[in-house]
């Protein structure tokens, strides 16, 4: 559909009489609002509306969907800025007209005078004071009052072993290693930007609110509390989005204006971001400073690992809550036992634009740290990488593998694996000891070229639930509804996959709904890699239990027996005599209400199936890089990218190797490209794709893959883990270790993005 | 919401892009196409398309919902008329274009040639050659081969009891008594007009129709089929409606067009029938002539009757089938032993505008032969038109009473009733002997004062299903969605009373979801008053399938056995310590799917209920009129109009005392002012209400009304009967007989409308 040039974004739903909503931002980092005045636009012929904070007081500040720690209550978001202003970008004021030019031209004329107050921008400084005593009460919204809080917001450790004693009474040879790891601030940017399109039926008594997508079904709820209406009342559906990537579909200022604003209004309302805002106003994300030190034997192992890491979380906590500081510390021991571990996380607020999850959150950045240290390790110890690595792997008999500490509110247990299989595997289809030599051989001649690769676990599958119905209409025509999302991974074609395998029909024929809150009543979304495994099982097992209605309604029609039935081509066929058979579209006739009370079942040729987990699935994977560096510029070119990474089952092949080529290149944005740099006063550097720079085709090489299915997860009904990460997790780590193979620097790189200006400082 | 001016009628649905449609209509009653040009019309600026009937070639007739006799298919209706058109207004092309303006100026250049052909009018004439063997074969669409059909499509007896010989031996003192009974042609004339809005929407691969109301679901598949679309792939919609009555909401050819229009020309269709166009398209209705000639003793007790009726069908065959001459014959009798009797029915085509089902179709006319032969008997006998009523009457005691006929395709099984008490509860109330002496005294007097009343016997609830859901979100907010339909008979407020009364909370608190075929995958329709007893009956199920859940729910969160929990004011409380309960809120989100399948229950606090049902129930009435004469104009003018109804139970007396007033004043629209006359060579002459008279508040006394509940109905649990059409039923034959008596002239009345001439001769 998206092929033909069918496809709906938010952009295409188009409404007669529709306004148009533009947003009044903060132009400075920090500052006191003295004065703030709509007047000016409320006279401009076609603004129809246009409010501050004083108008829509009533609303609380943006709630938290994941990891609501309590401490981060004082700082969640104001849906217009109430006295303060906390970054540039942030929302002040909002105009409705009549055309998307007017509203702009009202926007413009909104007088907003600010007292401006210092910037504070550095994460790792110490915490300054950050909400006075009224804007954290506010802003908590428990209905008591908080003190003034300062600028961390939140800190805590994750722990096992005994990190202390281990450091204390370390065994002969042992050493303890350190290493900092900086990840830069960037984000995902997908293609379009974010739109919302809602409208108040007034007769279907509905507020319908089109374009969000990945967890219409919080959303909905969300929406429904902060407009006052029951969640009956609200229907939230997906458009097609141009990318997703974890930013794009949570619940924003700009969607609760638009909301109101239908509700309010009765009018339909319209937002479509333009670039410019979407690089300051959609979430950021990455900006994490890490320390380790480990305690290694002398053959590698790691002992003890002692870890802390800063999160720049920007202005404000959003919907996240402390989601990818909490996935940073439960995920930073990856492949490795290490028998004692302990991580400090500090969330810390900047005056900057408000951080939340992007593809591979947390991993991504630990995975970097991390990866690092190993390969520092091995630089120190006078090891090969690989051997480090593998004697630290948790090996393949130890699985499933259960690390005492919790991951997204799950015990953290490593389902299935074989890393030193996946390695060996990968090493041997590309050769890469081979690699490494001809590798070597260039930098003898004189070229700057590097090989490098890090280890990764990914995780996947969060629960808790994932529903579908499965139903057939009277031509005998499936479709598959459920609660899933879309953010252009592909889940329609996959889940119609696992449907047509069960039910014996070509998944081309399988129309599936997903994303429509008014059609199924539950569904967690598409974040977190966990609809092929969650959302896969559910339509398995209404597949399952479909394929068993129609077998007992063929049996009782035919008169054999269940067992002796088979479902192919649409039909549920005798077996050894396929001329005896009744088409699904005759099964669903006769499953009317009526004949389904006589036939003791219920009516229609429909069935349910949900699919419960209590844990996460564990994937895994090797990046490997050959980089080439322009001893001219500095530039790092990337000549080869490898991917080597078990997914438990991969349903669709051609989707799980789109998911890691894009993931690939987004990885590469973050490592050699993409970063949010801010001048002294907080003003952002990179608000249009000059300044922000994110790797085009001809910065990406072919990425060559090898998929596994060595270890099928034993948690789900499909054996499935999940792709949509994996191809962003290693990066980072990998092309610095190739970096620093090019240079013949051990351990010179710590840091991405790795910019051409320190390259080229490294080879003076 | 009506009330509030926010409804949505078809013409309220505007899609940006939209198109129009406008029918291009046979000017003549029945000729020969010799050629049809639509290219002057393709070359007006804003014309986008137009259609003839070899564009839509492939398109078969339109289909029977209803009674689909096979002797009926060679009469079925195409979508656009080929080579003969057969009525004045019959569809012969369509034109598409950017206004409604536009369209109809395009529709004016469409260049139509006919060869006139004499127009066929009198059903009572001998059947003439109807349809060649071409057109028969096409229309019936069986891929097999019929011969040319003449003008009488079917003709059926329907009996018991063995007449022939009861006649051939009367017994001493019998008496044989004949009359002759007239209906005119008339029909619903909904305030607003017919009108679609169809889309087909390419993201969803939906094709949405807007404004159907009665049978969406039936519609829907229709739609599907001659659309070549799979059901899945079709929404249809009910908007609000300015009335229903039989008529509106059955699939027409503009519903064809309009709706594969959206699909062939991927843009958005309108149609909204205007007057003229609606009093000459949609179905007409009553036109049929009744002889009857009874076997009576000489106490007024009727022996046996033989009946034969034509009627007048139009041009076609539509959806209804033989529905109206099906009811007319088995629901001659009445409230009215009748141990011997046959009826004879003939169905005969005629140049005029294809009729269907009119609110009471059936019933009315034969209501209005039967009782005008009963006050006949009465006349002949000297015997007071109650006595010989009540002689025959099915006693209380012999109830449920079988006649061993069928009514739509069910058993009649007269379900409960007590007509003598009825008629004695409204003789008390009204004191109906003072007013009979009082209008004699009038008459006495001089004036032409006349009191006459009629009793009858009405169906509703025909099955075989109805089903609803009711679903609880997480605020505790309650939603039926169902099946049903809304033609305008206040469903929704309905269903809401009876999940209310069960929930124990406030009847507007609760959204009623119907008519939306994506919400609900089953409904039969809103059509021969059936939805308050399927639809209440499943609705009622439903309720207590939710509130068990509830129940269980709250006592095991609770700690409490279930008998110890009641439901009030939204919650599940512990009888006694109201203090400890649970809000449905509370409960729905303890039913979130982790939650339900911990609590072994099915996700969500949501509830299916079915109700089933192989008979249909019998409410019963009587109707009386005052009415006085102008002996100058010779028109009638109603002074009174008292309805008793026995309706099981009155779920809402003032919606089933409006049903009853709007019922009464359609009924005296035919009794006395509506009627569709044509001219000799069949040009219709009322295509505007100056022809066609609907009578208006002035004309319409108030109703006074005693509904009673004597008479549950024992085959529902919500023991009604329904009250959409009783109000309509007995209307003729009460007027009549009141005129009867004005002119002091037994038997003087014999057909409806009463005209002022004919009155004038009478008086003459």
């Amino acid at each position: 559909m998206l092929l033909r040039g069918a496809g709906r974004f938010a952009g295409d739903v188009i409404r007669p009489g529709e306004l148009h909503m533009r947003v009044v931002r903060s132009p400075i980092a920090h500052g006191r609002i003295r004065s703030l005045d709509v007047t000016p636009a409320l006279l401009l012929d076609g603004v129809v509306a246009a409010w501050t904070h004083a108008d829509i007081a009533e609303l609380p500040a943006i709630g938290f969907r994941l990891t609501p720690l309590p401490d981060l209550l004082p700082y969640r978001q104001p849906v217009l800025a109430r006295r303060i202003v906390r970054y540039v970008g942030e929302p002040v004021a909002v105009v409705f007209a009549t055309s998307a030019y007017l509203a702009e031209d009202g926007a413009e004329l909104v007088r907003l005078d600010l007292d401006p107050l210092p910037a504070h921008l550095d994460a790792d400084a110490e915490p300054v004071a950050w909400v006075d005593a009224e804007q954290a009460t506010w802003a908590a919204g428990l209905g008591r009052e908080l003190p003034a809080q300062d600028s961390q917001a939140t800190a805590f450790t994750v722990e096992y072993g005994d990190v202390d004693a281990a450091f204390a009474a370390p065994g002969p040879g042992y050493r303890v290693i350190e290493s900092d790891a900086r990840i830069g601030r960037h984000t995902g940017v997908p293609m379009e930007c974010r739109g919302l399109a809602a409208v108040y039926d007034a007769a279907e008594q509905q507020l319908i609110v089109d374009g969000a997508a990945k967890v219409p079904f919080w959303n909905r709820e969300a929406v429904a509390a902060m407009c006052g209406l029951p969640p009956r009342q609200v229907q939230v559906r997906e458009t097609h989005v141009g990318g997703g990537f974890g930013p794009r579909g949570e619940l924003y200022p700009e969607d609760v204006l638009v909301t109101l604003a239908a509700v309010r209004l009765r009018r339909p309302i319209k937002w479509i971001e333009d670039r410019q805002e979407h690089l300051m106003a959609t979430n950021h994300s990455r900006g994490q400073h890490h320390r380790l030190r480990a305690l290694v034997r002398a053959d590698g192992v790691i002992e003890a690992l002692d870890a802390a890491f800063v999160l720049d979380q920007g202005a404000y906590v959003r919907t996240h809550g402390a989601t990818v500081a909490s996935l940073t510390a439960s995920m930073l021991p990856g492949p490795y036992r290490i028998p004692n571990f302990r991580v400090r996380a500090q969330v810390r607020l900047t005056h900057k634009t408000p951080a939340g999850t992007y593809r591979s959150p947390g991993r991504y950045e630990g995975t970097f740290a991390r990866e690092r240290l190993v390969d520092r390790i091995a630089g120190e110890l006078g090891l090969d990488p690989v051997e480090v690595r593998e004697r630290n792997f948790i090996p393949a008999e130890a699985m499933p593998y259960e690390r005492p500490i919790q991951a997204m509110g799950t015990e953290l247990v490593h389902d299935s694996g074989d890393y030193a299989l996946l390695r060996a595997k990968v090493w041997e289809k590309f050769d890469l000891d081979g690699v490494r030599r001809e590798v070597a051989a260039r930098r003898a001649a004189g070229e700057l070229a590097g090989f490098g690769f890090a280890f990764f676990v990914e995780k996947s599958g969060i629960g808790p639930y994932e529903g579908a119905r499965i139903s057939v209409d009277s031509s005998g025509a499936v479709t598959v509804t459920c609660g899933a999302s879309s953010v252009g991974q592909g889940v329609d074609t996959v889940l119609a996959q696992v449907a047509a395998e069960v039910l014996g029909i070509a998944h081309d024929s399988i129309r599936v709904v997903r994303g429509r809150t008014d059609q199924f009543e539950y569904g967690r979304g598409a974040f977190a890699t966990r609809l092929a495994v969650m959302a896969g099982s559910a339509v398995s097992n209404a597949a399952q239990a479909l394929a068993d209605k129609a077998r007992r309604v063929a049996a009782h029609t035919l008169g054999v027996p269940e067992e002796d039935l088979g479902l192919a081509g649409g039909k549920v066929l005798v077996t050894g005599d396929p001329a005896r058979a009744l088409t699904f579209g005759e099964i669903a006739r006769l499953l009317d209400p009526s004949g389904a009370a006589e036939l003791k079942e219920s009516p229609g040729l429909t069935a349910d199936g949900w699919f419960h987990s209590d844990h996460m699935t564990y994937p895994y994977g090797l990046h490997a890089a050959v980089v080439r560096i322009d001893p001219g510029t500095g530039q790092t070119h990337v000549e080869r990218f490898i991917v080597g990474y078990d997914v438990g089952r991969a349903l669709n092949p051609t989707l799980v190797e789109g998911q890691i080529a894009g993931g690939v290149a987004q990885g590469l944005g973050g490592a050699l490209y993409e970063e949010f740099r801010y001048a002294e006063d907080g003003t952002p550097l990179c608000t249009t794709f000059m300044d922000y720079l994110i790797p085009t085709a001809l910065e990406i090489p072919p990425i060559e893959t090898l998929i596994t299915e060595d270890a099928p997860s034993p948690i789900n009904p499909l054996g499935v883990k999940g792709a949509g990460e994996g191809g962003t997790t290693a990066v980072a780590a990998a092309v610095a270790a190739a970096v620093d193979d090019a240079l013949g620097r051990p351990n010179a790189i710590t840091s991405v993005p790795i910019h051409p200006a320190q390259i080229r400082g490294l080879l003076a």
